[in-house]
């Protein structure tokens, strides 16, 4: 574990990466008399709008990120695909977390799976596919239908193919780039759960209800919070979470996507080493947001509580989506965030809106 | 009133004045997709640390004011002591709200007092005092003890002092600097209550429930919202606030401080039209908060609902009581919030912080 080291409110974060989940961090952040540094390669970044400072520079300009470290107490990051180099070099400037290694594992699907499964916990089926012929082994093997997706740099659906039977194997492969793979077996699930926890610079873990996200597109549309699901199952997913942001040693906020089979059993999908796009409910149902946790994990200050004091449900506003925000700003008691983002590309994350019920009525 | 003219997310909106009122504006515009550009005298102000763009210059310097309202789509205000010379250039380049006419009446206690009672509202008995001669016949008229303030640039308690009876009134004016005063006599009061109630641009109201507000050494200590008070008080205290703001013709956010006498009478205090510190629960106990709903106005959206989800103890962090803050970060539920002043001067608001109780619970 990294030595424990607080950082004062009034001192200075930086963030790797200016997308909205930096955004929500820097506003988290103010909130608590911090401010924000952030390091871009994006001008107008979302983020640089509610920061104290920006740096927009490549992740591998070695000036840049020295000047940027020491202008920072200590660094964050709101994308898992930082390069490794860029966080271990800032490493020995600065405090980081989470750190290279838990980036190390996070960015690579084979790594996260073999990791996951090592934790002695369960992933749907899987084989590594490094090459067109390793796929159609790990296919013969597996069964199809599949999902073939690239090992690094995927997200929101990009990255994969799902393969029925008697697709071409081979050429899917290909098709993806003839990068590293992995086959993943189909899961019959009944839902996706997911679960953020957040870990302490002192190894204290607070854990957020588990919730249930429904997708579209391969992108997250809409979660519930709480799942409405067999407490047993819930408590099974939060003590997963619990289980391997431990065994990460990761110091920040980590989220773990899980199926539950029909079967009842919960299954890894994917973690993700920062906030995530199901935890935004924090914000208006929580007394503490997933951000809040993050900047106080990584300022060393104790974890906020993470009970709920409404239920709620939140949707994400995919690209044009994002031209209803009048109706949605006229919806009574509609939490509605827009990212400031100008240009509404298919498949962009824009917004996204809330909407808090009482504690336990049914009806959402 | 104005002509509707709404901004679009993605928008600017200028706010004048650079305390933690601005910076907690400039988060919920951030929220809703807005930016920022702060315009204040004051280097590394609060505000600045989360807009998007910032003008340090005096408010009569005409040239930056013009070269800011070229950069903004409306302008809006965090502190009523804006000169109103500053607020009728702009508004000539640009819309703003609440507009000069506004301030020119909150900005003198005497003109203010006026346009309360001309409105059929009950203050505290109060004369004018523009000379020692005239503090003087006041005092006698109004009787001692009473309170001499000045009638411009008040605030948490300064400008201001109490005369008991004996106390030489002449000398009294005189410390006060031998500016404009009024008079104000005693008033037996058993509670202080507030209402802070938006106005949009197409004439629509949302007023929060009423507060109680406890003070100490002049300066608001702690906001218990809702006041614990006799619905038939709430109803007026709300009703009154409602009325001044339709009569101002204000399109934004008006604070309406109010007395309760023993005897069962709500007397109007002050006015602020602007966010206020016995608002700030509505951070965290409502959907939209108070600085939401000034975004809201002044770009001409629809209101928020007002309604809380939770109620709410509010207590300020002033001058050293700041330096707290870790045992509040500790706190299970607290909400703290900092607002990134780097000098704890006593008297000087810090912070706060605002712990929530499920509705009509008792206990707080």
């Amino acid at each position: 574990m990294s030595a424990r080291r607080t950082v004062a409110s009034g001192g200075t974060i930086g963030m790797l990466g200016g997308g909205q989940l930096g955004r929500m961090t820097a506003m988290a952040a103010a909130r608590l008399g911090y401010r924000t540094h952030v390091f871009t390669p994006e001008a107008d970044s979302p983020c640089a709008q509610v920061s104290a400072a920006q740096t927009v520079a490549g992740y591998d300009d070695r000036d840049a990120l020295a000047r940027f470290a020491q202008a920072c107490d200590v660094v964050t990051l709101e994308w898992e695909n930082i390069p490794v180099d860029t966080v271990a070099f800032l490493a020995g400037l600065v405090p980081v977390h989470p750190g290279a290694g838990v980036l190390a594992v996070t960015q690579d699907r084979a790594l996260e799976k073999g990791f996951v499964n090592r934790q002695g916990v369960a992933t749907a089926p899987w084989r590594p596919a490094g090459s067109a012929a390793e796929a159609v082994a790990a296919a013969s093997e597996l069964g199809l239908p599949a999902i073939l997706k690239t090992a690094r740099l995927g997200y929101d659906g990009k990255g994969q193919v799902r393969l029925a039977p008697g697709d071409d194997v081979a050429a899917a492969w290909s098709a993806l780039g003839g990068v590293d793979c992995v086959l993943e077996g189909f899961v019959d699930f009944a839902c996706e759960v997911s679960v953020v926890v957040a870990r302490g610079q002192d190894g204290a873990l607070a854990a957020y209800p588990a919730v249930e996200n429904r997708h579209r597109d391969g992108i997250l549309a809409r979660t519930l919070a709480p799942a409405s699901l067999d407490p047993a199952l819930l408590a099974e997913a939060e003590a997963v979470a619990r289980r391997l942001v431990e065994a990460l040693d990761l110091v920040g906020v980590l989220a773990v996507e899980m199926f539950v089979t029909r079967g009842g059993r919960v299954l890894v999908n994917e973690l993700a080493p920062r906030p995530h796009n199901s935890g935004h409910w924090t914000i208006d149902a929580c007394a503490t947001s997933q951000f809040e946790q993050l900047v106080r994990a990584v300022c060393g200050l104790p974890l906020g509580a993470p009970e709920a004091h409404s239920d709620a449900v939140m949707d994400n506003l995919i690209g044009l989506e994002a031209e209803r925000w009048p109706e949605l700003a006229a919806s009574p008691g509609a939490c509605l965030h827009l990212y400031g983002k100008a240009q509404a590309r298919p498949g962009r994350k824009m917004g996204h809106v809330t909407r808090l019920f009482p504690k336990g009525q049914a009806g959402r």
